[in-house]
């Protein structure tokens, strides 16, 4: 283990209000040594699938045994679960709701456990904040090394959201939008990977924009063009050189879009 | 004291700007081993009051000996005292403008100076912007271990702003929203307290809303439903399941809530 | 150098995506050491101007050897060069796209290079990230110690963009307001340096506002006041005491400012 142990966290607390403050005062007191990252507090309010596009977009770029705190989680308070769970070299703690569901099922779990020993939670456990008093101190003490089979007894996760997979016809492969990023860019659920050797005979196609032009960079369109490119994720992303795609298009979270090959 | 003291900054000074960078970066060039927690910088331009709030709802969740600057300082470059306070063993430093009264009010402090020592200031001080040059590197300076006590003469720090306390009647308590959080919570200054062994028979009104259910979680309600509940930080909360109280019942900071005793 | 090398990012991510907690994720994983102080994600969306005026704002404040990441990089995948620039005992990693005019005029660099060398990036570079493939590995390299020389081939980064200077005439100097900052200050390029002895008789003018009164400090002046005073980083400031001057005022970036000496 590193000598400073990684924190990610991911929240939907915003930065106004001291909730993410506390969470990292939490954590300064049980593992001083912890090197937290803010993912990101500005998830949308109680938006899940928001949360699980973020984590699955960004944990492989983290460090080994880098921990990742994830509270989206309207049903805190109700006998929706706490859990952590182990995948590769890493761990995610967080409300079993979904929000790990991207992130598990590309990678399944080694270990799963709920998190119910009262020993690694805050000594009093809030019905309306378990980000302080349950998640925050798991996620320090396995920082500090304590086993993951110590926070409770093993549970599997189960999936937890409808996510559309694309559809593959003869002529085509519909995605959709999973995710508009601050620039406007709209990025979908459709990977390179099966489909590289086919990119070069494809057009893409966004509502009633099309064809959009297939591009490796920016720089290859002039500014105001629609175009399509495979981005820093892996997946298939429209966007406006110098401007936003979204906007442009008025294209949002849910939109299809169809990569068409040609004859 | 912690091999990385902790020290927690509270601004109105936003995230667009450099200020806070330059304020953490002052703290790094004399104290490298502080560990800097952002509180939070979204504070309304010059919103004391919600400073004050925000500080109070969140220092007892600190590590010991962690340090709080908190700089909403509307009076910079008038004769306003920049001071430091030491409250059990915590540490505050801040403008004497009220930032400081509620934390104050709860717990006095053993000791309070004003922030003259020039040699724990920049050699030359802004008149607009002491966030830089008095207020990070007097904390810098407590964090590297110089004691309170020279940094200046002796002061008291007299509460400056008035807080409207709640009322007690003999069929109910008149409290008032303090705070909306960004879920739309509404926060109150009703604390759980004294009342607990009447809560089973206590309803709650907020100007014409109510009685609204008091319950222990969110659960306990379907969503769209108002529900009151005492929060993470003991104060009574008006909040909608899965949804924004603010927003829905149209109030904000200044409301009045009702707790009714029923005979 | 330092136990914990600064590593100070300035970009126009904003803070709702990923994108900024992996840049921090990959410096973690090189360099686990380093103390990452975030300068502003906020920059206006491929606003290479304000970030170059941030940047300009705020170095001086840092430690010595600290590294400057800053990525406002609408030309990311073009042909614009990746660069670092040893300025004084600190370093700059960016685009050679203008960003660094404003450090690059005040301070000429003692060292400038070509980020080429594969062994300090990541093993695949983005075409549309190489804030996390390349600008934030560079940095975290330079942190663990590498000479700027290792990055690639000494380069000249020329200045890219037109900056008006303020104009000098007999009976006044007339200059811009480069930024607005939070509170609705407007921030002008008139420096303080050589006006200095003739300021007590000096009258401002902001388009049809005016005379503003130059004052040391806001509390000279009464709440709803226009003043303009020398603000934090010594440049000409246009502030209302207590309010926005720029919403009172109606002006913005590039709203000419002028500074009369009266007879």
């Amino acid at each position: 283990m590193s000598a400073r142990p990684v924190i990610a966290l991911l929240t939907d607390f915003g930065t106004r209000d001291h909730y993410v403050g506390v969470m990292k005062a939490v954590i300064a007191g049980i593992c001083p040594d912890a090197h937290v990252i803010d993912l990101t507090h500005d998830i949308l309010p109680q938006d899940i699938r928001g949360a699980a596009f973020t984590l699955a977009a960004a944990w492989r770029d983290f460090p080994a045994h880098s921990i990742f705190v994830a509270v989206v989680d309207p049903g805190v308070g109700t006998d929706r679960q706490a859990v952590a769970a182990r995948v590769g070299d890493v761990c995610f703690v967080a409300p079993d709701n979904g929000i790990l569901d991207l992130v598990l099922s590309a990678q399944p779990p080694s270990g799963a456990v709920r998190l119910e020993n009262p020993v690694y939670a805050r000594p009093t456990v809030s019905r309306t904040f378990e980000g302080r008093d349950r998640f925050a101190p798991a996620a320090a003490w396995l920082a500090a090394g304590v086993r993951l089979e110590e926070f409770g007894p093993a549970v599997s996760i189960p999936r937890r959201l409808d996510w559309a997979e694309p559809s593959v016809h003869a002529d085509r492969v519909v995605g959709h939008v999973v995710h508009v990023d601050r620039f406007g860019n709209l990025i979908t659920d459709v990977q390179a990977e099966p489909w590289a050797p086919r990119l070069a005979h494809a057009d893409v196609w966004l509502a009633a924009h099309g064809p959009i032009r297939l591009v490796q960079t920016y720089g290859e369109a002039p500014p105001g063009a629609l175009v399509s490119l495979f981005g820093s994720t892996g997946r298939l992303e429209v966007a406006m050189v110098g401007g936003s795609a979204a906007h442009s298009a008025g294209a949002g979270a849910g939109a299809e879009v169809h990569v068409t090959w040609r004859a």
